[in-house]
């Protein structure tokens, strides 16, 4: 896996992660529950955030937890002692070269992981592979074009984009949730079933400006501006100017919309 | 009501708003019933395609239909009987210069009319004064800026953006969705909730392909070519590339998503 992650790894990074799972918890979550005795693989689990979320939703099921990174697995194995729960192991290695053998997870779970990926189709492919006869996949990705907010801003529109484009230039690809049906119809899954979760932010709901519109989107867009004004993409008076436009959406009279998509579907 | 109504009253465009209609009912007409005795003002009914979903999913509640048009309210009479409806009666006039006494009516619905106007906070004020004290006002609309699609293509974003151009032109604003919150809030109504209803299709939903993708979201952007190649807001050849884009996303690998708001306050 020799893509970049757009993101970075910095400590503030892992606090939006976890501001993010924790926010969109109910919204993501609602239906995800492994029955007693039965295998699942979280493939990209970065550090914890989602792991910790469905370990307690199902605490008859045994985790397998992989990453390409040793630095996130080992927060990750924190954040999951941290929370109590034994039921989870954690295993460093390859998405598209999975270390185990075929047919051996009753579940495979993957969230925000192949829109980093130059090649999600193969990913695809390889969880299939390790999954029985018969067991289920379940996809989380957003999309970033998916996100539109009141007042409108070109500016905002314009650093939305960068991000976009930056991660493009990584490998990945932020449109990759109004994708999801195609990407597993044609690595053969079958009964596949998406369901996009949108989430829809005004000032009757503080805690969704405060924790998804706030700290969730605009910091994730923010953490890119080195990058995008670096790069050239933007210059660094409208780059302020975009970021000033998402705080807007925040304000008592803006709203904010963006798209998660939930794919279910069956080897 | 000055406004132009960008759509038009082509017989091609009743037959575009009855699918419209149809196709979404559940979706958007979950939870609209009034109770035995009511009375409701549905305010620009047009042709009538809401108006007999309305009727028949509230047979004890009385419905005063008003639109500016007298050929629109005739249409929308002809349907009514062919529906065999016996509960709604139709009245013509002004939205911003109601004709009824203050505090008339138990709720209000309005769908796909704020967008058209020019000021849709004046609307919202001269509704708000013909409902009586506690009543209930029913907002639906879309949002064309909630449009994206797979594949992604430049041209048919731009043939979308031409149809948004071409409301503003005509007094609209086709961004609304998005607004209904503070325009409600700002307007005086209270515990105004706003629920989006997004319209996701793939082809494992062969009918919403049909009766959204195709002959409701694209047949209205077509509906507007001659415009906006006439006016210089696209060449011939990259609108029909547009076109072509939005059809595309009707194929079997594509993808198509859209969101309605519904809103729901009280006087």
């Amino acid at each position: 896996m020799s893509t970049g992650y757009v993101h970075g790894y910095s400590a503030g990074e892992a606090t939006r992660l976890t501001d993010q799972a924790t926010s969109l918890t109910g919204l993501l979550h609602a239906g995800t529950h492994y029955p007693q005795g039965r295998w699942v693989l979280e493939a990209g689990c970065a550090i914890g955030a989602q792991t910790v979320i469905l370990a307690r939703n199902s605490p008859g099921a045994s985790f397998i937890s992989l990453d390409v990174s040793a630095e996130s697995l080992a927060e990750a194995r924190r954040q999951i002692q941290r929370a109590g729960l034994v039921n989870v192991a954690f295993c460093q290695g390859d998405i598209y070269r999975l270390p185990f053998p075929p047919g051996h997870f009753d579940h495979v779970f993957v969230s925000y992981v192949l829109e980093h990926l130059a090649d999600p189709a193969a990913a695809l492919a390889a969880l299939r592979a390790v999954l029985r006869p018969g067991g289920s996949i379940t996809v989380i990705e957003g999309d970033h074009g998916s996100a539109y907010f009141h007042p409108d801003s070109a500016d905002a529109r314009r650093a939305i984009q960068c991000l976009i484009d930056l991660q493009g230039l990584a490998g990945g690809d932020a449109l990759i949730g109004r994708r999801l049906y195609p990407l597993l119809v044609q690595a053969g899954y079958h009964d596949v079933a998406v369901s996009p979760r949108m989430v829809y932010v005004d000032a009757s709901r503080p805690n969704l400006v405060d924790g998804f519109t706030r700290k969730t989107f605009t910091a994730m867009v923010e953490g890119v501006g080195g990058q995008a004004v670096a790069q050239g993409l933007m210059d660094e008076t409208s780059w302020a100017a975009g970021i000033a436009g998402l705080h807007r959406a925040a304000e008592a009279d803006g709203t904010f919309c963006y798209t998660f998509f939930k794919a279910e579907a069956r080897r």
